[in-house]
């Protein structure tokens, strides 16, 4: 464990990263659900934020539930939800390029107002057909929302597989337009997780294994970021970011020692 | 018809490009094919020039010769043929995501060497598994090779499609490697049409449909650069460009009208 830029201020809650960080496929990574229980026992607030778009916020509340941890409905925060809130905002239907589990989470939305086109991981389902309506809705002028940029993920294989990133990158360069960005790294999703622990961000802590969208994203907004080396994490991830993380942990673990330090501390 | 920038340079041969040109889908532009004839009287040296990825180049001689185009195999210059000399001279294996009907451009190359990854316009052949294939791929090392970096094309529906050039950049965005560019707008692809006609480049035009890869390619390579209001052609395409065409056509047959006037001059 290596602590990089040796903050030193208290911290009153944490926001965790699950794929990569907690649990890898459908499988907890080890010692990951013990260092949750040690930050329950800390009564540190958490918020689950995952970047993770093939599963619904039903079934990721059920999934950790079967892999023994049990999280309440609020405090799990994904990016459809808040595609959700900005297609409800500013009156807008889907046009949903995501994975089939995802589906359930934009039901109900009135239908018949001007479309925007949200792009999801959506694996198999990126079809060139559907990907090829989307663009052209586009450039009729649909908004592009990209509930992710995430490159790549540590796919079932133990291999890296192509994120939602790439296809947003895809019809961004088609359609010379920008996406709109809902989930991490974007400020957006971090300030509404740092609002509903009643916090100003500077007393979290942000846990993941994805170098760009968890640990740089945490620290543009204000909270402080640790690296974990599970999951997707590669050596030199963080070689290229802008801002060190403040620390780089073997697991969850060795995160959850680092945090209960700077919070026991403070007590 | 419109003459921009008024160049009265003597005009020696013309790089026509095919798709949105000569012809959409599976018919002739009207009045492209004496147009054609008009250069062919005039003695003018042509090469035909495309970014066309869903045929081969004994289909596209074929598909024009049922036209009523007769072109023989050394006026016909295509990114497939780029990359099968790319990959000889480096000694490479190719990994192709292309159209089926594009394989045969590259049969009997030997296998077994390092792969190079290459994108064409494969259409409903870009799946989401041979997509993550080519990925992984280009993460253990292989090159990027991009046929074309087109962002769309007029379809057969009449509506504009997703070329190759979005699927290579998802892959360069998911690899944070950057593609070699095999055909039009590069330098390289020019330089071969130019060097084929035994010319420097300064009395030839290039007719295109595309702004980006036919008309401004071809000035940045120091030809003279045609834009025709047909095919793939948007109202103010030209507007965004570097440099101004050196003529906006509303046709091949008006753009030869500007080409045999600077070339008869000269006689």
């Amino acid at each position: 464990m290596q602590n990089v830029s040796g903050s030193s201020a208290p911290v009153r809650g944490v926001l965790l990263d699950l794929g990569g960080v907690v649990y890898v496929g459908d499988t907890p990574i080890g010692g990951a659900l013990s260092a949750v229980a040690r930050l329950r026992e800390a009564e540190l607030p958490l918020r689950f934020v995952t970047n993770t778009t093939r599963r619904s916020r039903r079934q990721v509340i059920a999934d950790l539930q079967r892999m023994g941890l049990r999280i309440s409905d609020d405090e799990l925060l994904t990016p459809a939800s808040m595609a959700r809130a900005f297609l409800q905002k500013h009156q807008l239907s889907p046009f949903l390029v995501v994975h089939p589990e995802l589906v359930e989470d934009f039901a109900g939305l009135a239908s018949g107002h001007p479309e925007a086109v949200i792009i999801g991981d959506a694996g198999d389902c990126f079809t060139y057909e559907r990907l090829n309506r989307a663009y052209r809705k586009i450039t009729e002028g649909a908004v592009l929302l990209a509930l992710a940029m995430n490159r790549n993920f540590k796919d079932a294989d133990g291999e890296l597989s192509l994120d939602a990133g790439p296809f947003v990158a895809a019809l961004e360069y088609a359609s010379k337009r920008k996406a709109v960005l809902l989930g991490k790294p974007s400020a957006e999703f971090y300030q509404l997780a740092v609002a509903s622990l009643g916090s100003n961000g500077d007393d979290l802590v942000m846990v993941g294994d994805d170098a760009e969208a968890d640990v740089s994203g945490a620290i543009s907004a204000g909270l402080r970021g640790v690296l974990v080396r599970t999951g997707k994490y590669r050596a030199g991830d963080e070689s290229a970011l802008p801002s060190a993380p403040d620390c780089i942990a073997d697991s969850l673990n060795n995160a959850v020692d680092w945090i209960l330090q700077r919070h026991q501390s403070f007590e």
